[in-house]
């Protein structure tokens, strides 16, 4: 076997941690299998760093902060590779710029350019662990940077997409589940979810997995794992695959437990819709739910945004009238096999009917369907959804 | 004025004292100087470090070793650069690599083989200050070494030898001392010693800078100074001199306050000196003052070591016939002017003698005179002869 493990803060947050996932390692090399490792800051490390920052009055200088916080994973690989040779495993730690990795030189969230495989190749040839640095790379110029959020799992499906490897992310959680299991506590855990719906849950808020690091799977075809951190046995976790064999209708809800609809009325074929866009592109706003319908030769546009968004949309263009709907929530529901399924759309807005919650909007994508609601009826409508669609445990 | 100021660990243990620093800098940089910085890591941190690695079983591993360590400076560099953009100075921290200071491969004492100055010369031209790790540098093929002790002092002076620039180097005590002051609370603090004097008096253990250091500052004529962090006075600390324009007789006394000598007789004309030395080399083990001397046809070989290294030679050379003095004392007088000063001797023996302390070897340099006495009679030794060469304050 050939694979990547990423580990994250928490797994590797004190030195006994650090040796428990140095004795997994060592456990798998021995079996003959290959392995590297990814590894993430020690716990609160990052924190403490971004706190020092802040108190020298410098948080703002992104090439000083990638400098500072790249620390904090290269201390952790450092260590993680001395406990390997310490169990007689040969292991090389290998930062951002020795790992080949060259982004470009937008400081917080770099963009990986192109990796050289070069050395991590040689160190793998040798027999050896490489031990990366989740979440940096260099610029060219060799300055440090670091990949934004995400940044480590990134770094693995990169690193496993560079070697052709299998890529295992280990977390403290056992692994994705159909909807935030805070919210709904007997939520099931998925065996697997395509690339694709796991990439809608996180655009949505479900942390485990940024879109990125999917995306690059996906991309790069990496077989994509998620599981607690040291639980060998893989049926634990959650397979990231690239599509079913047969999809399954509904695979998962996710939520976003607050925002506004701004809905305005304007002339067909005039040019309102264009220039409110191009005005809120300038404002650096993200709008979702865009919804645009025709009644007679009124066109009516409505999108969905964050509260204080919308307020500042109002602010700047005082001359259009806007309808502002304040306190909604946004439940997606996703399943690769929607495609195929036109009851989807109506089971759930049934549910909904018989529990007497209105909807505002509506809107799909392939394998999604999107309904905002009043934020008071969130939870109810998410359990009668979840109970509609067989997405919790009895 | 173009200056390189160098700032040890205790000086920039917190983020108080990191601001502090920063204040300093960006009073000279806006009083229209050129300023370089090159910071240790803070405080306690190579020791926590290094505890970490102790912890996973891996302070052997140099390569490792070397790569966690130098997160701690590189941490104080970023910060401090931060500080400095905070108070309106740009500021750029350069890790080694960044900086252009390759070395060889010796990890944990690595030497500076060659510094590419072209980063740190565009930093400075740009109107910026460079913000430089000590302690630090990266080898041919881009892994972090260390340079050993007092590597950030060695960094500092390489820093200005590769701009022309003067180096100063910021601690936590005045400056240097004729005779360390835990020994001697009254010895004066040197205005001006020569590179060779504060070679010889760091060999004998004077903390404050290390030999190295030292040497490159003379093969480069770096202008070096020493003194207390924060103290604008130059008049304060020590200059360190190439040559005085009239040198003092004895600028001050150092002292190793346990060895051992061991002698040896041998046949004139024979190989046993050449077999000795050639046995002791093998064992890497140091020796100093060597004297051999004739009596009719037989030689008379001795030299001083530490206790263990003495216990080694003689059981690992149990046929040769060893006379062992334990527990004395080395005290060097050094002092440029002694080069044409012969009294020094005569005046150092008597003062012992007038003093009831027996001495065992001298040995002399072009700039020192080193004596051993028994341990006993050390501080009394050297009170004696602190006065006897006007050494101390009144």
């Amino acid at each position: 076997m050939n694979v990547v493990h990423k580990y994250g803060g928490t797994s590797v947050a004190t030195i006994e941690k650090i040796q428990a996932v140095a004795d997994r390692i060592a456990e798998l090399k021995k079996a003959g299998n290959n392995v590297a490792v990814v590894c993430s800051a020690m716990g609160k490390t990052t924190d403490k760093l971004i706190e020092m920052a802040k108190a020298v009055g410098g948080d703002r200088n992104k090439r000083e902060f990638d400098s500072l916080l790249s620390t904090g994973e290269q201390t952790t690989c450092a260590l993680m590779a001395m406990a390997l040779q310490a169990r007689g495993v040969p292991a090389v730690s290998l930062t951002g710029g020795q790992s080949g990795f060259i982004t470009d030189t937008i400081h917080s969230h770099a963009t990986i350019r192109k990796i050289n495989g070069e050395r991590i190749n040689q160190v793998v040839a040798s027999g050896a662990v490489p031990v990366i640095t989740g979440f940096q790379g260099v610029t060219a110029d060799g300055d440090i940077t670091t990949l934004g959020r995400g940044g480590s799992d990134t770094t693995a499906v990169a690193v496993a997409a560079t070697l052709g490897w299998d890529c295992e992310i280990y977390t403290d959680v056992d692994g994705v589940y159909t909807i935030d299991p805070r919210r709904c506590p007997k939520a099931k855990k998925l065996d697997t979810i395509t690339c694709d719906e796991m990439m809608e849950l996180a655009a949505m808020g479900a942390g485990v997995l940024e879109t990125r690091s999917v995306e690059l799977a996906k991309k790069y075809g990496v077989n994509l794992y998620l599981g607690r951190s040291l639980e060998k046995d893989l049926t634990k976790g959650t397979h990231i695959v690239e599509k079913y064999f047969e999809a399954a209708v509904v695979t998962g809800i996710g939520v976003i437990d607050d925002c506004s609809m701004l809905s305005i009325k304007c002339e067909f074929g005039g040019d309102t819709v264009s220039r409110l866009f191009s005005s809120i592109a300038e404002m650096n706003i993200n709008v979702d739910m865009i919804s645009h319908q025709l009644d007679d030769k009124t066109a009516i546009l409505s999108f969905s945004c964050s509260a204080e968004s919308a307020l500042e949309i109002m602010e700047r263009m005082p001359d259009e009238h806007f309808t502002v709907n304040n306190g909604l929530a946004k439940l997606s529901l996703v399943g690769a096999g929607m495609a195929t399924h036109s009851g989807v759309a109506a089971k759930a807005l049934s549910t909904l009917y018989e529990n007497g919650i209105p909807h505002y909007q509506i809107t799909t994508s392939e394998i999604s369907i999107s309904i905002t609601v009043d934020k008071d009826h969130l939870q109810k409508a998410c359990d009668a959804l979840a109970k509609a669609f067989d997405l919790c445990e009895e």
